[in-house]
């Protein structure tokens, strides 16, 4: 269910939040909307964070579609685990492209 | 907007997961419902956390009613500084009492 999707999903780890960012922008401007992004663990409030900062610098009126709660379990040194994950579904309103604001003056 | 069903709300902060589970559980079992599991910062997952757990060990087809995310702004050492915040409300399927497996036996 989620192989086929899985070209839309932004995956948060450990990097900085701006990475995150960057990389649903560019989802967005190569035309892949709706973008899902994905965390587990700690993660999660960085996956926030990244929704909130594209919604706030980037993108606006961000669509967030839907939000989903979860438990994945795994084997973490032979050891049954399990880590609460969440899945924000994040559209953009309109087809125009995004710029990032690069220090170039428009118009000329 | 908040202030009124504040008696209703689970503020998530640093202490053991199972501390807030049973916190809604009391909500619950005094009647109120639905109830706000909220949290800000790294303090997120473990809201998410408390959901999953409830819903796994204590509360059967716990519903998850609405989930919304959000920045909070507050002063941190007279700097402007800002949080992602999670809001979850959840509700209990049915008026049944909830009880805690507490080493009783039951039928007796």
């Amino acid at each position: 269910m989620q192989d086929n999707r899985s070209e839309n999903v932004v995956l948060i780890g450990k990097k900085p939040t701006m990475n995150y960012v960057v990389a649903c922008l560019t989802l967005f401007n190569s035309g892949k909307a709706p973008v899902v992004v994905r965390a587990r663990g700690m993660a999660i409030s960085r996956a926030i964070d990244t929704v909130q900062l594209l919604g706030k610098a980037f993108v606006k009126n961000l669509e967030i579609k839907d939000i989903n709660i979860g438990t994945q379990e795994f084997m973490k040194e032979d050891v049954e685990s399990s880590s609460s994950t969440i899945e924000i579904t994040i559209n953009k309103p309109s087809p125009n492209v995004i710029q990032i604001e690069s220090g170039k003056n428009k118009g000329d």
